[in-house]
């Protein structure tokens, strides 16, 4: 049996936990919220849908007792409603470290030793939060990191070039904020390297990596949250996690290096982050990861 | 290939394209709203998702002139933010006549001789004005109706019971309002018919019906919209349209009788509403239907 | 994680693992069969498929040690090569009585304690004996019986009055075999009982059923085996178990009155059959469901 | 609607149209064989399977004279059982070429202007053959060439290294057939390329690029036919022909260059083969790609 528990059920956790009831993917889904009022009208109307589904998931808003025994938790909490624009994901650490903590505690406290999926952001400082709080080897607790900006990548790329962006490989890195960079030297579309590219098609690369980085406050900005694409990034993860597929994505998960949380491709299956490697990268790609490291680093001191 | 429409993309609509998009219902679907804004976000959100999901689906913000050879458009345009606790969905009408003109007329213009499913409410009266406004035949446009509520009643039943809701047989009808019914007779669970179920489970079949009643409302009072039942109620619909499945479902269809359109079951194909039959009903039941045509015959007459 | 074991991995086994792995069931699935050429070439193949699918399940070859945890084991093994034109299913009890003494005390031994689901024919008797050599409470231990001629019966109905088989409702019963009967008691489509429909379509009930009955021999005939749709009845009741879905579905299971394995509809779950309950049906029905219970009964004493 | 047709049902054939079944990939499925008994059979197994199905399609027995609006057509006619261990694909050259003139020369009569996608062997000379009898432009025919390959490549390497083979990149270039070859310079996995992958991990490239070569056979043994992966391989392309994903996918293409059909890398969509390009390689591969391409060239001189 497949147990998944969602704590958040804003806009981005009812889409997480949405695609799970739609999709199958899990047997016994519970959501954890403070807002009561919001959770009870989300579990109703998920169990009003019961009838027209494919597949039985049974689902019900609990607290982390019930999630002693999941095989993943989801963390979806957040305050987005506080970024003001242009204000940052940082704006939401403030509001979200409390609820961090208790969450982090109440999750040891019951013993729960599965897989922790990180949404909240500043996502890279609240991931290690969590690793910290429910004292999980840091393995069993990653974050959805650039997975989001990556997609949004390949977005602009295939719109740039007509393709489908599943055809599109490479990698944004780093910090799920400002100091994330595309990693150029990863990009490869028909076969072809990013300098190829650049020429055959008259490529602008800042504006592509722009156009990526700030996608998620154009959606921001016309509704108010962003849903779509990072549940979806979410549900992925938590796939792979689920089936033990062992296989790569690029999610927020401690780096030795850089002693923090950041975001490189790594190999996800059961235990979490399963595998790490070296990714290689020119030295002014290295020079950005460092330099997004710190960022992460200084923004978790200034604020911790 | 499947081209399909939505027009209004509030919470229903934005949820209705995503079940779309997230299961390959579609080969292109156009998402059309007056709020840009907010359209402009979830075309961009829906984007990002893109390379994350299984199928490819084309989609894009678009208006009416895209509609003209859709193979099914769906209206989920709405003003629930006008709906105040204790008002019910006739609280819209006035808000969204205007706009369901606009859009009838506009499918008409542009030629749209497909499908049209109804959600928006109060969807019996909305869809018969549809059905004026594009000229269509009435089998080629229908509402959601009491399939929501239907579905509301199995959750009721089936909780009560201990059983999935997929194995409870039977229908809420007439109006999706106030005047709908659960008919009794129609109620089967476990090959057993209601008398005999109300005596072995000491079941209380008024608090049940009206539990299914006000389901909609718990879930607005809770989040002040409701989406996730609903969505799926329509996409259920859509998908039966688009495979031509000649499926029995509940929906609001025009009704020759009554001379108006309310939830009775039919045959869902290809052409809409390809086939239609006389549920056996008690005559009380006959009674409620008649006095729930004459709710939906008024409410049109005062306020067209 | 969900772990399924198939044994026998013939025509209808290897169809069963495809639509397991092509839609992701389980995390982990173990094949078993004693022809490991054939094994090996069903795994490897599968394997081969790996990275064009949606889903990553971990596919094995491997014996009744790997099913000690299994959440559901499938048995699907037979020796359907030696029905004759003319022969029945009991043509294949004596091949496969010892095979299913092996296969049960093997899993036995190894302590298998979740839910074994019998495809293997005739289906009634061999449930039976794998519940005595298992020792496993009658509860998880079940057949798929009648589910497939249930959904012939339906294809009929349905291709009779032009509708989806999946708006026809209504049971074969009984035996896997001769002795099956249409309980048109329990039929009902467009809202209409069986009378009205005879007289309303111009029935032959005779032909129908007799068409239903004799469906799984055409398809015999024509190709030497069934598999696609015996192959889905049987995922469908594996779903319902994996997610304890409590949901209605006919299935040869215990029946106390009858001291045998028969199928009437009952309520599938976690547990397997974890709800039986009585289908009313007329005195005539009653005599035939007791007709082929001996049917059953006598056939059980004759090759055991 | 979607309308596709597939010709030829044997064990590849029927697997197809179970998966495009299963999955609801089409509305209106086309079945064509000569074999009018395995044909019936399966057409009846697969209408017995639709009341377990999430999905309506409709399935028939037909003729070419079915296909002239189809969006798609797959060939998977053939004659596997004539291949005799230590045969290979052309084998079934000289018995599959009337077939593929016949059918090639009806689909031409009946006005059919869709995608063809040919499985059947051996497959760049048969799609070849295809289009010259259909008349149909280049880009509307390919073949399923080294995708299987492709497929089993990324198998054999992803179990080499311990990971799911959806993270393995890279590609099978060439025939489909002997004359086929692993590209190694288009290999990466974990981040590393080729050279870096044997250092590390001991690769014997010859071992692995032998094994993803013989897989099919390997296969074939075992059970005197493949079907699963080559199924989910035409499956897939079928997907992103009618959703016009306009995505990446290694098929059969018509090479100006070779004048010939062969497998590299191209762009799938709704007009077939939508764009290609040259995919940098080392000049030893792309000497194997002439090699590759002279082998298709001579048998198809030697056998037309």
């Amino acid at each position: 049996m497949r147990k998944i528990g969602i704590v958040g059920i804003g806009h981005v956790g009812s889409t997480v936990a949405h695609i799970i009831i739609a999709q199958g993917l899990a047997d016994e889904l519970i959501l954890v919220d403070k807002n009561t009022a919001k959770l009870a009208a989300d579990e109703l109307d998920f169990r009003d849908a019961a009838s027209l589904l494919r597949n039985h998931v049974t689902v019900y808003a609990g607290t982390a007792n019930d999630l002693a025994d999941a095989d993943l938790v989801i963390s979806a909490l957040g305050h987005i409603d506080l970024i003001k624009p242009g204000g940052d994901r940082f704006t939401e650490l403030k509001a979200n470290t409390p609820e961090v903590q208790q969450v982090g505690n109440d999750l040891k406290k019951v013993g729960f030793n599965g897989v922790l999926i990180v949404i909240s952001n500043p996502v890279d400082v609240i991931t290690g939060m969590y690793q910290k709080f429910t004292g999980l080897p840091t393995n069993q607790v990653f974050g959805t990191g650039t997975y989001l900006d990556t997609a949004r990548l390949k977005r602009v790329l295939g719109e740039a070039l007509d393709v489908d962006p599943r055809s599109v490989k490479g990698y944004m890195l780093g910090e799920h904020g400002d100091s994330q960079f595309a990693a150029w030297s990863t990009v490869q579309i028909l076969g072809q390297d990013i300098q190829t590219l650049v020429s055959r098609y008259n490529l602008d690369l800042d504006k592509i990596a722009n156009d990526a980085r700030v996608g998620g406050f154009t959606v921001f900005n016309g509704k108010k949250y962003t849903n779509f694409a990072i549940a979806h990034a979410a549900v992925s993860l938590a796939q792979l996690v689920l089936s033990d597929a062992r296989s790569e994505a690029i999610v927020s998960h401690y780096d030795d290096k850089f002693k923090s949380y950041i975001s490189t491709p790594a190999i996800i299956g059961r235990g979490g982050v399963v595998q790490t490697f070296n990714l290689p990268l020119t030295s002014d790609e290295e020079t950005a990861l460092q330099h997004s490291a710190d960022a992460i680093s200084e923004k978790t001191i200034d604020y911790l």
